[in-house]
């Protein structure tokens, strides 16, 4: 799935990217990015090149230090990596931060989105394809019956979400939906402007259909006046070597317009090259 | 710290336990163990004789399809385990159980108990030694002011006692004391028939001081009328191997009587002579 078929079409890494990285390994890297005014490319590239647990655990921190509740990235973390890999995760953020990432987590986060997000980050999900019917009927009754008194933050739909299997939810979801009509994220948008309803749908996204949720967030981040560098640079370092062929798919279905010529018309210089590079510009 | 200096002591394990341990693996355990009807000593000789984790996984499993707000075995495994030997008994949990301990645990328990019991049997704490004394300090305070107003199931103190490391929360159950005058525990029993304070307690206990824990659920369930086997059993085939001489040395300080004479007094046959073999009969 890796979208990186031709390496030679990376472009030349500077020399001293070794020795960023190298740095990189010893300091708070966006301190260092922002001592070193080093350019958006050099950041795609430190990023990509870092191990993916290690770059989550960078990421995560970064978003429990600077947490607002419109960020979305601990979620995404928790809820599209396997469970070893969020694991991984969490034994690089033990490493580099001296504590753990639930710690960090609920320290800096408040009310109903720390009683959704460290259960999510603390999460160790079987990982099989065994799915308990009858516990979906029974558990789509409880979610939508909470979705209706617009409990949203009740235990049972945190429960659900936090600790059931990804397949289990799956089914959860398709009886939701076929019992109920509507996806749960239709019925999860009652106020579009609820913070707490926007994390909880990116919770079930992320969960469900991983790619149209990045999907989404490189829509937004291009379509934004003026890019969102920060979450192109996130998507694309962290699913190059994912799935950034299915969220390739998804995007040119959803914008109409491939995601690589996206790019070069709101980017410029070595970050567009390397952006298309990552993605496998021509390959899709 | 093994307790098992001479394995020669051992009783002779009967032929059909082998046999037993592999219909163990496959099976429903303590099921097996009712239909088969075997003895005490089998059902301790089967608990050491397992994988660590493969044991604790069946401990939790069993605490969670027979949870009563009065169980402190999730507490005891989540607690007294490194972060380490925790993971590995979620990754026994999953081969097992085909799900995972936290969604059991969420799925079995209520209320404040499972606001507690799912943060702490999720926790991978950190296990450094680096303390910081500032938080120690604010921490201290936070414990102690949730405390006075009674607010027990507060979302800090439970925080608190589930993320931090065990070198951390050392620390400020310290300051706590130096600052307000009592233990932690003291102040905990408010009302020495409240569950949840009682798991609070053990939590505490479990993290802060394991061998004085280990120690009074053995004192509790020896002096228990008709003896607690269970728990009896279950300490003996658990701590063996790491921690028992600490848990002896505790038991004889706080009842005056060494352990092995306690028993020896309150089983017998080849019960007895297995679980002082375990704890390592005569090396006190």
């Amino acid at each position: 799935m890796s979208t990186l078929t031709v390496p030679e079409t990376i472009p030349s890494v500077p020399e001293d990217c070794e020795q960023l990285r190298k740095a990189f390994a010893d300091r708070d890297p966006l301190l260092f990015w922002k001592k070193c005014d080093v350019d958006l490319k050099m950041i795609l590239v430190v990023l990509w090149t870092l191990d993916p647990a290690e770059r989550d655990a960078l990421l995560a921190n970064e978003a429990t230090k600077r947490w607002t509740s419109s960020n979305q990235v601990l979620v995404e973390i928790a809820c599209t990596r396997s469970s070893h890999d969020l694991l991984l995760v969490r034994q690089a953020y033990h490493a580099r931060y001296k504590k753990s990432l639930e710690e960090d987590v609920a320290y800096h986060t408040t009310g109903d989105f720390c009683k959704l997000l460290v259960p999510l980050v603390s999460s160790y999900r079987y990982e099989g394809d065994e799915v308990n019917m009858t516990l979906a009927k029974s558990e789509a009754k409880i979610l939508h019956e909470k979705i209706s008194e617009k409990a949203f933050n009740h235990e049972d739909i945190i429960r659900i979400l936090a600790t059931r299997s990804k397949a289990q939810i799956n089914a959860t979801l398709n009886h939701y939906k076929n019992q109920f009509g509507n996806d749960i994220n239709k019925d999860l948008k009652t106020d579009p402007k609820d913070e707490f309803l926007a994390i909880l749908r990116a919770t079930v996204k992320c969960l469900n259909r991983p790619e149209k949720y990045f999907e989404k967030v490189l829509r937004l981040a291009i379509n934004k006046h003026g890019t969102d560098e920060g979450a192109l640079t996130r998507v694309v370092a962290t699913r190059a070597e994912v799935d950034m062929k299915f969220i390739k798919d998804e995007y040119h279905r959803r914008s109409s317009v491939p995601l690589d010529r996206a790019i070069v018309k709101d980017t410029n210089g070595d970050y567009e090259d390397m952006l298309l590079a990552l993605i496998g510009h021509g390959d899709a």
